[in-house]
């Protein structure tokens, strides 16, 4: 279904999965595909963003997050700086809005920002005329986690219509489930989500989704687990209460694995804890795809990047190769 | 008076506003100047630096400045390192001569350099054949920011000569207002500091400027308010009784400008405390060049290195674009 | 004895001295004095691994070695990312296999890696694909410290063939003093060390070097002294007396150096404690070749990237310049 339904991108910004119809998230599949290509050449760089500047505006630290942008952002030839919140004026007082103001008088182009507050990025959209990217706001949405999750499983499906795919774990906290449940929404797919009733928001069906506590339902009627890591602190506020017991009945294994009519594709967004969330055959194991994800989401943020880059100049940027 | 004055640059670095020229100072606002048309392009980048090393050295942590200079020096095309003080050798208990040492024998061409201590960049330029440039030496020097204090002013008023500027607040411990005031002073202006008696120097008047206490008196008299940051940690040692009585007295409100002859521009190094030293509708007012002052921070701090390159190298270099 | 011996290279990674050869050795100083050539020119840039991805895998905090390697990797125009460790997935709880693979994923083609554990780089070459160059691990090697200082002493001396080079210091804690000794051994040198005998681990005669706790013995039969570092640290646990008392006993000073029959040339890996285990006046006199050694550190490591990336690339890199 590559191109179905794609549609002309408009986009200033990428708040959220939210703000996107589903031919603006094949518009980004798609192009995430031809930078995947670039990325498997020896020389894996190309001058698209050549002279443009791009800020890593972090105020939660994420390594992980914040070095697959980096690498998309240098290998499309921008220029790159990373602001993180340690040590900055942040914590002499400024303001969020001051700060990102006085980052954008320094005439750049985009903005790429984590903030722990829901909504931090569409605040900030609202009085920068920089481009924002969300990579994370509190536990509202992850975008390109959820779009490098769909671009994973397009190279494995046919189409997302009726997919049934489960999200198992911290449901209530979690970004990376919020945008996810929106996005395959938005593509046809059936979504579930699974954990302790702790960890479920309480309305969550009103987003179209299934709610079970059963993983052993779960695992009978899905095409796919997307693994959530589970919070460590979480326990001491008494949302599960052991580790051991979280991996009883909800860590996925191999052995709970083979009760499914048919193998499962496998994914976890990362840090992995083995042994708990997760065991170490099934992330290791056949079906997974847990670092093509960490393959894609480099992919997808160069389309991301590249796309948000048309929309902000004033001509298109062509893919230069 | 754009080039009037204007001499051969002979600087192998920039220690402080007190070596400068006033034909030195019109030469780097004009060079700061091509420099600022440059930021307006889409492509915000010329090969002038290229294959030049400046290290970013941060003995004291500063975000705005390291990231404006860092831009600076991309856009420059030169490459860049920083090195900041935590987790470095200094803290294995090096010597700061010994550091600096080894990162020139790194065969690096420029050293940005900010430390604690008044004087630091003096003494390293004795013993070090890289260029320096100070960007902050304890409550010494700062002498880029006030030359990015001294365009912002130039683009609004056709000469220096008998401006008007105040600068407001904490003017004893602030190497920002040394080094305006010295600058000032050598392009002809009238400067006066205004502030409590336990934040001006006593013997400041030998500097050339006027001492108000009354900031009343100070925005009648003046074309110009230069509101410098409080340092809210001051309050405990008793320079100030508290915070909110510095604002009653020394913050600069709409109301208490609106007593002024005709507007005054307003201006302030960043960041901001609003509703401290400077409230919100001033701070964002029609006459606030707030934000102007940081997009010519990365004007003239390419600038300086501009020059300072062309002066490093045996061949000048040009500006290639 | 220059291109004697030479062979042709064919290691994927740089794990320690141990897998090398003399005349893998020998390659790598003929390489690095043609970058230190490039290091010379105005524009120290080379397009070589241009659209090559190195990650800068740093454990441990080093600001030294990870610049050195950072400039390396600049001027040989490759992508670089840092990830170091605070604030990283590691504190999440996540395995280093897992952070190794993740970032492997992102389509990397170089680790430098440092970390506290001997053999952690030798453990993750099993399991990636990317190539690996050790930065140190524990107090087991740091390869490039070693191939710098016979870079070093090579410039100085016709042939390491009987050079008598002696290590003073703790030689039981340094992986600087295990390389060197590897090397050095390889190359045909006579190698010594000196130091308390809490520093000397018991077994080192089986890697054919002489052991002395004399410095006087030490200055008498000995070319070069190489220094080592001495981590203050180490007195608490009673290694050694004090401070003091090392000095008067291990430092090494003009007065003692006199003794000799003939000028020793002085190294030390740096940072240096001075007037601990080295005197001012040695550090910066005319037989120090301490600074030598920095400028040579990123030619070596420009050298050792560039013949990783040959054997890693299906061609082979010329050096383009």
């Amino acid at each position: 279904m590559a191109n179905e339904g794609r549609t002309v991108w408009s986009h200033r910004h990428l708040l959220g999965i939210e703000q996107l119809s589903a031919g603006d998230i094949e518009s980004i599949l798609t192009t995430a595909s031809s930078f995947k290509e670039i990325l498997g050449r020896p020389i894996r760089k190309v001058p698209t963003l050549r002279g443009m500047t791009v800020v890593n505006l972090f105020f939660e630290s994420s390594t992980r997050t914040r070095i697959s942008f980096e690498l998309a952002e240098k290998r499309l030839s921008a220029d790159m700086v990373n602001f993180s919140v340690s040590g900055s004026s942040v914590s002499k007082g400024e303001t969020l809005l001051d700060t990102a103001r006085n980052i954008e008088a320094m005439k750049i182009d985009m903005v790429v920002m984590r903030h722990s507050s829901p909504g931090a990025p569409h605040f900030l959209s609202r009085y920068l005329s920089s481009q924002i990217i969300n990579a994370g706001d509190g536990a509202h949405e992850h975008p390109t986690q959820a779009l490098l999750d769909l671009m994973t499983l397009r190279e494995r499906y046919p189409t997302f219509k009726d997919l049934r795919v489960t999200l198992v774990g911290d449901i209530m906290h979690s970004r990376v489930a919020m945008s996810n449940i929106l996005a395959l929404k938005k593509m046809g797919a059936r979504v579930a989500v699974c954990g302790p009733p702790t960890m479920i928001p309480r309305d969550i069906q009103r987003l179209g989704v299934n709610v079970t506590h059963s993983l052993r339902e779960a695992i009978q009627h899905s095409d796919v687990l997307n693994v959530l890591r589970i919070q460590l602190e979480r326990q001491q506020v008494g949302l599960f209460p052991s580790v051991r017991e979280y991996h009883n009945v909800f860590g996925i294994t191999r052995d709970k694995l083979s009760k499914a009519p048919k193998p499962l594709t496998i994914m976890h967004p990362g840090p992995m804890n083995r042994g708990v969330e997760i065991d170490s055959d099934v992330a290791d194991g056949e079906h997974s795809v847990i670092l093509e994800q960490v393959t894609n989401g480099v992919a997808v943020r160069m389309a991301v990047l590249y796309m948000l880059a048309g929309e902000g100049s004033e001509l298109g940027k062509p893919i230069v190769t």
